[in-house]
Parts: C-alpha cells; structure tokens; sequence
C-alpha cells in the first residue's frame, strides 16, 4: 500500500478551536459486565472463517476449575464489548513457588481466539492483534489490564504455573466503556423483526466506536477518521443524538489543518493533538459535508460560522485539483479512499465527490456569503459539464474513470449521489449498474451506504430495503453482534490487510442501517 | 523431582514474631543506573554456554538510531542489576497508526539474551525467564516496568510498528534496589588481587540478594531459604552488618512453623506470610545454627532467648528421625537437601548436619538450659557413637550413606564440619577424599563453601585458598559478575533443572569467599 505521507509539513494550529475541542470532551459512562458462558472453538467451513464458539459451560463453572502449563479456556461475554478486563486468579495446591504466565487474546470473533495470531501475514501491523502475555509475581492477584480491548470472546492460556501449583479464576470481569447515553435514542415502532435486529445492532456498533471522540472501530484504528466521522454523525443525529461530540470532532479537524489549509484524514488524540500526514481528497471534503449535516440537525449558527473559511478552504483546495478540463487529476499515489478496492480508480467518484460537496457548500454560503455562493454555482456548473463531457460515457451508459475509462459501482453511486443527471436517469443508471454488474464491485459497508443512499435518492426504498436485507442482513446471518468493517458476501475471506484476523469486526462506517431505517422511515 | 508435599498441613502463627519482623523491614536504597554499551552476541565454543557478549558501540550511540519490525538491540549495563527498568521511546517518521509492539528479554549471562527462551525445556517453570511483550499504545512515551529484573543485558526486540513508523530509544535506565549499604563494608587491605576481586564480587552477589529478606536469587526464586539465609548472614557479619536483616529473617521462620513446630525451608513473603510446604532435614536445622551464628555475630540475649525454644525444637524433631539404631532414617522423598544432585544419598550429610547442630545448641543451652545440655550431651554422644558404628567405613576410610553405601563428597565434607573424627582424622580423611576422588562430587558453590570451611578447620589454610582459586577463581575467569548459583568446571552446561537458561546467575549462597576470606584472613 502506498501512503502519501509528507516528509516536511507544517500545522496550522488553532489552539482556540483546539481549546472548544477540549472543553466538549465527553464523560465515558462505565459498566462492569461478565462473561456468560465457557465456550469452545469448533472448526466448520459452513461458518464465517472458519470457525465458531460452542457453549460448554455456564461461567459459573468456572470459579471451580483450576488449570495448569498448557490449559487454556474462552470465556464468552455474550456480547460486544469495549472496556477493560479484570481477572481475579487465585493458587490452587502449594504455595506458588513461581511466577504465573498468561497469555490472553480478545476476540470480536471466533476466529480470532481458534486461530494462533502468529499466523497472522497481513501488511498492516500485527500489533493490532489483541494478545497480552502476562507474568503475575504474586497470587492470590486481581489484575485489571491497562489496555482497552475490544471484544466479544476471552481466551485465557497458561503458558506455565510450575509442578506445584494451579490456577484458579474467581471472577473475570469487564468495565466497558462509551461516551454514548442509551437513553437518549427514540424508542421506534418496528414494521419489519429483521430490520428492528438491524436497527439494535447499528446502535450497538454505534454506541461501541463513541469514546472520547468517534472511533472508526475499538479494536483498529481507534481514531477519529473523516470518513467514518461523516457516517457515525448522521447515525447519531438519529439515535444517541450526541451531537457535542460531532462538534468536538469538527473542532479537532479544524485545529490542525496544514498550512495550506487542507484538514487531514485523520487525527491522534494522545499523547497530544496531531493531524496524520493522510491527506484524502474526499475526506478532506467530508469536513465540509459533516459540517452542513452538523447545521441541519443542529442549526449550531455560531460552530457554522467558526469553521466555514475551513470549510470553504476544503473546496478551494479541492477545485485546485481539477486539470484544464475541470476533471479532478487522478494519480497512482493513494490521494483518494473511495473504498478499499485494490483495482479501483478513484477518479470518477472523487469528480462526484466533488459535486456533492459543492452543492452543499453553495447551501451554506447562501446562509454565509452570498459572494463565494456565485463563484461556487459557476464552479459547479462547469465541474457538471466536465463530468458529462469527459466521464460520462454514452454508449456504455456508464461514467468512466482514469485513463482506462474503468466502469466501477464506485463512479455510478457516487455520481447518482452527485446528482449530475437528472432523476430519471440516474434511475436508468442504477438499474443498469444492477444488470450489468461491473467487475469492479464493493467491499465494504461504507460503499454498500451510498449504494443504499443512492436507491433511496432515486425513490427505489424496495431495493434499498433489500440490499439492507442482503447485505447487513448477510452479516447478521454470518453472525454479527456488531457489524463489520469488511463483509464482500462473495468473497467473505475478503481483507484488504492480506489477513481476516485483522480486520475490525466493529466498525463506524457499518453502523448507518439506523441512519437509514429511521431518517428514511423504513 | 519428587517435592515432599503436605497437603493438609495447620501452621502454628505467632503474631508477635510475624510483628517483630515486619517492624524489623528494611528501606531499599535506591539508584539509577543506565547501560553503557551496545553490544551483540556471538557464538564461542571455548565461552562458558557458548556465547559472548562484544560490544558494538557507545550506549551515547542509541539515541542516533531507529528500529522497525523485526529489528532488535542489546544493551549492557557493564555489571549486574537488579532493580526495574524504564524507557524512554519515540516514534520517527509518520505519527504512530498502530502499536508498538516489542519484547524485551534480560539476561544475566549472554546466553540469556543470544538463545530463545522457546528453546527452554527444563522442568522448573519457564516462568522465570525474564521475558516481557509489551503493547505501547501512544507514542512518544516513558515506560516503568512493574516487575523487578536481574540482569546485565537487556535484549529489546520490535516485534512490529507500522510501515509508517520506526522506533527511537532516547532513554534505557534502571532503579536498583537493595537493603544493603555499602558504607559499612569494613575496608580491607587485600595481599592478593585475585582474592580482592573475589571478595568484591562476593559482596556484589550478596548486596544483590538483600531485598527486604535475604533472596536466594534475585531472579530465581527471589525468596527466602534458611540453607542461603545461613550463609548470607555468615557473609553479612563481615560485611554489611545488617544484622536486623537476620533477626527479622530469623523472626519470619519462626513465625510460621507448623503445628509440630517444625520450621520451613522456605518463605513467600507476599502478599502474607505463608511457610513453603517443603520442609527439609537440613534446613529445618540450620535455623538453629542461624540462630547460633546470629547471637555470636551480635549478643542479642533478647532475640536468643525469645527463639530459642524453637531452636530446641527443630532438634528434638531431627532427633524423632533417629532409627533405633541411632542413625538419620533415609528415604527416597526430598527430605533433606545437601546439595543439587541426582544421585547423592542424604542420609549421612544429613546425620552430620544433625551433629554440628547438637554441638551449637549444645552451646546455645548452656547459656539458657542446663537442664537441656545435659540431655542434648547424652544424645550426641549416643549419635556420635552411632555413626562410628554405622556409617564409618574403616577399610574404606570413608563415610558411607544409604542403602548402598554410597562413598560421597558431600558426606566426608559434612562428618568433617560435624568433627565426629577427630583433627587429625579428619585430615587424613580429606586428604583421601581428594586422592580417591568419588564420583559422587559436588554441583554447587554451596557444597564447595563447605568443602572450603572443612578444609579450613582441618588448618588446610593453603588448599582451601586452592580450592577458591580454582573455583570461585574459575566462575569469574569463565566472565561471572556475580558468583552463580551452579558451578561444575567439569561440566559447565550443568544445570539441575534441564536447562542452564534457568540457573540463577547471581546466587545467594555462592557469596561465601567474602566470608571466608575475611573470617579466616586468607
């Protein structure tokens, strides 16, 4: 994978909005669970990965079991879980005359507590991977780990006791934790079990990525990404309706763009604030979007008027990109997400990406600056005539994309969603996506959103329900308790990390069927 | 190993002792030490476990590099540490999007840091390799380890960062701690430096193990044995003279004896005090020998007297061991300990042991019991005659032990402490010992100390200063820092748990020559 990555840069702090950034930092709300079950891992090829939990026991078996060098059980907690593991061991037999060592390795899913970490060959870090290996001086000893997990199964491994002792586990518990409040979500009256299911399980995965700032998901990368921030903001208008924290993650973003202005893709939060040298040319214009969604729900004029010049510097920047046909200059470096998709060009959509936010951005200059309103109406004008002149191919009935003139679903959501042509062609342009399949497919959820988003822009709420059933549904099927952040139903080994143990099984960008269901009154 | 094991077992508290010694705790000193080379390893036949540490670089030269996935570096401290180790990481290059994850590895010896600890297949825990694997989630950041090493290397190795990051080491320090101040070592005019060097390295190895009890080992077991205590306190009348350390190591044992009295071999100090359940012939003994050596180390009436019936008790339940006969029952459980070896039979050691300690109780009860010396007098008479009769072997010349008569080091050596001969037998009889050589030999600086004292009571001045050349002389010659806990020149892989990876290389009882050279004035 190849990151842009900018050796020398430098950051525009704005240590006032860094300081509001700051002062809307949320209370975590704490909750200590238990697990429920001793479960164990059992290969089966009909299942996702691989591999599924059988129920053994009741946990309450547990306290008495001891276990020696080479034992290892799994706790299951029943369900998804963000916190911190306290495990309560006592001695069984001598004195421990050494050390205990323990392994413990968290997993969203049964694969990742069946199959042995160091298997794992993926590009990204290993160090993703949820395993400590532990030595505990002195027993009786009740442990509670530093780090936060997140995680559905607990495998716990005794790597060595000694000839004269044992291990036995009192109580294993967690103290999750959420800035999210459950009281705060409209109670709904569901037409359809399977998308009330849908529902629960978009705010679980909501509720989980909700820490002190919007997570793209608790196990990785536990950071506030633009691109997920979009999707999570418009579930949380929906649900929790924590709408300070949307605030505090727009004020991150904007108090360290660069110099130029553009807001990075994503930020680290500690030790100190700092923007990562990522810069996307669509998520930096989803600071933009975020915060017209942000107006809409909140009519927060004054947060509108602090962060428009940065808003409005994000299509300025965007515009600079655009050759002299008005076409956004695509290059082989990884300038645009789109989705993640090895073969995927990302120029058409990032052209429609464009669009979409010139749009919205033309809707908050009326309420701003009725001059730049003028300029951003030519600009689009021209950008839509670009598109249809240089993307939009006739004969195919298919925008194309970079120098291959790539077909992608990609291209035609995004310019449905763009609403370059009208209507009734956009409909045409859906149902033709649909019939003829483009090899260049989806891989995740965040793509499958637009997908639906753009079903239900052309007024097709049947097929939107479908593809929610299909696809969201296909996870609930496979066994989600909180959905993933890859699910290809045709290929659903599929991670672009070159490994499924790595990839986050609870994820922001999956959680919008909420979004969806209540904003659109499915 | 067969341990004898107590399964039920009541231990006889006494709150006023268990106060006392809490009263008597020590404060550690505390320093900060940092390391003071890079170094690597390299594989060397002719190098004691076949590996040597060569130095690379200046430590000063640390903070220049950087490491990422699978790089690693070695740092020596130049001596041996024992204390808890910080370090000050920093990411270079891209902020940090995964976490670090690295192992560190601590070694007293280089092979420690050269052979992975996976290869280990002794049949003592593993727990004991002093090993960590670490998740660092935010980066730059200091780190303190929570567990005290003993070592002199220290491997780090980065198991992974991210392909956008590297790691720098700005800081590697260590807090030593110990009980003992050097300030009140009596200074010493030295004739030899071999012996100086002796001396030194004694003391190095003994201020190492004074925590807030005497240690056997710092890093193997970390814990209170009465068969180290006794020496280390012989070594500490010499040196450091923290003679409260004994007294409160004397007060812990009798603390918690059993309901028939007897005290254990060994301690666990935290989280509670809690007696070992090995009770040992031997060890039990040399409680009451400790307690001699401490009231003629100090004249402490109070504490003499206040012990005393415990004293007396260990040899009334060693007496209870007495075939009709008059000779120590042997068994094939581990009831006496002497010395690490497969093959050696304990039962005559163990009778001698028995009757070097009647003659210090002996001196003991004068002083507080007439009525007791004069019984204490009948039995070690009886037990004298006993041995003569059963286990002197006159065509032989040698002391037998067992079933099968076995011809030991370990047994002349202790009859010799035990004077059951008399002076001048006695140096016949070591004077035989080392022509005829029996195979049954000694493994351990333990058994060569006595080898050591016998030859100095004998007035063998000269081979006794021999016998710490060649020995003692022969670990530091062999690169030893601190004297070990296993030590055979003729088989220097040994290692009575199976794998030398396991020996403790800083070893309490080893600490001797400082004692013996100071005592004796060699």
């Amino acid at each position: 994978m190849n990151f842009q990555v900018a050796a020398e840069r430098k950051i525009d702090r704005n240590e006032d909005f860094i300081q509001k950034a700051e002062s809307l930092k949320p209370t975590l709300k704490k909750q200590v669970t238990k697990p429920i079950n001793l479960v164990k891992t059992v290969e089966d090829p009909d299942i996702i990965h691989g591999w599924k939990c059988i129920v053994t026991e009741a946990v309450e078996k547990l306290v008495e079991k001891d276990y020696g060098k080479g034992d290892s059980f799994i706790v299951d907690f029943g369900q998804h879980q963000v916190g911190y593991v306290t495990l309560k061991i006592r001695a069984v037999g001598s004195p421990p005359d050494a050390p205990l060592h323990i392994r413990l390795t968290f997993g969203e899913m049964p694969v990742e507590v069946a199959v042995p970490f160091s298997t794992y060959n993926g590009w990204i870090s290993s160090s993703w991977l949820q395993e400590e290996t532990i030595h505990v001086d002195v027993l009786p000893e009740t442990i509670t780990l530093p780090r936060r997990y997140s995680f559905r199964y607990m495998k716990v491994e005794i790597l060595d006791t000694s000839q004269k002792y044992r291990v036995a586990f009192d109580e294993i518990s967690c103290e999750t934790v959420t800035s999210a409040d459950n009281t705060h979500v409209p109670k709904m009256n569901y037409q359809d079990s399977e998308l009330e299911q849908m529902d629960r399980i978009s705010i679980k995965t909501l509720e989980d990525c909700m820490q002190d700032v919007f997570e793209d998901g608790p196990k990785r990368d536990r950071r506030l990404w633009l691109g997920d921030l979009r999707l999570q903001a418009l579930a949380n208008y929906e649900t929790f309706q924590s709408n300070d924290l949307v605030k505090r993650c727009l004020y991150l973003f904007a108090g360290v763009p660069n110099e130029q202005g553009q807001v990075s893709a994503n930020l680290f939060i500690a030790p100190t604030l700092v923007p990562d040298d990522t810069y996307l040319y669509d998520y930096s214009l989803f600071f933009t979007t975020t915060l017209y969604d942000y107006y809409e729900a909140t009519n927060d004029q004054e947060t509108l008027e602090e962060l428009w010049p940065l808003a409005y510097r994000q299509v300025e920047l965007a515009l600079e990109r655009l050759d002299e046909r008005g076409i956004v200059t695509d290059s082989s470096t990884w300038w645009a997400f789109i989705d993640w998709h090895e073969e995927l060009n990302k120029q058409a959509p990032s052209q429609a990406i464009l669009i979409y936010t010139l749009r919205r951005t033309i809707r908050l200059a009326e309420l701003l600056d009725e001059s730049k309103k003028t300029y951003l109406e030519l600009k689009l004008t021209k950008v839509v005539e670009a598109t249809l002149q240089h993307l939009w191919d006739e004969q195919k009935g298919f925008f194309v994309s970079g120098d291959t003139n790539q077909v992608s679903w990609a291209s035609q959501i995004w310019m449905v969603l763009a609403e370059v042509l009208d209507q009734e062609e956009n409909r045409i342009l859906i149902n033709q996506l649909f019939e003829q399949n483009p090899s260049i497919g989806m891989n995740t959820p965040y793509m499958y959103h637009h997908l639906v988003e753009a079903l239900l822009l052309i007024g097709d709420q049947k097929k939107a329900v479908e593809m929610l059933r299909t696809y969201w549904g296909g996870m609930i099927k496979d066994g989600a308790d909180t959905f993933w952040e890859l699910y290809n139903p045709n290929d659903k080994a599929y991670s672009p990390y070159g490994s499924h143990l790595i990839n986050s099984y609870c994820h922001a960008w999956s959680c919008t069927p909420t979004y969806l269901i209540r904003r659109y009154g499915l």
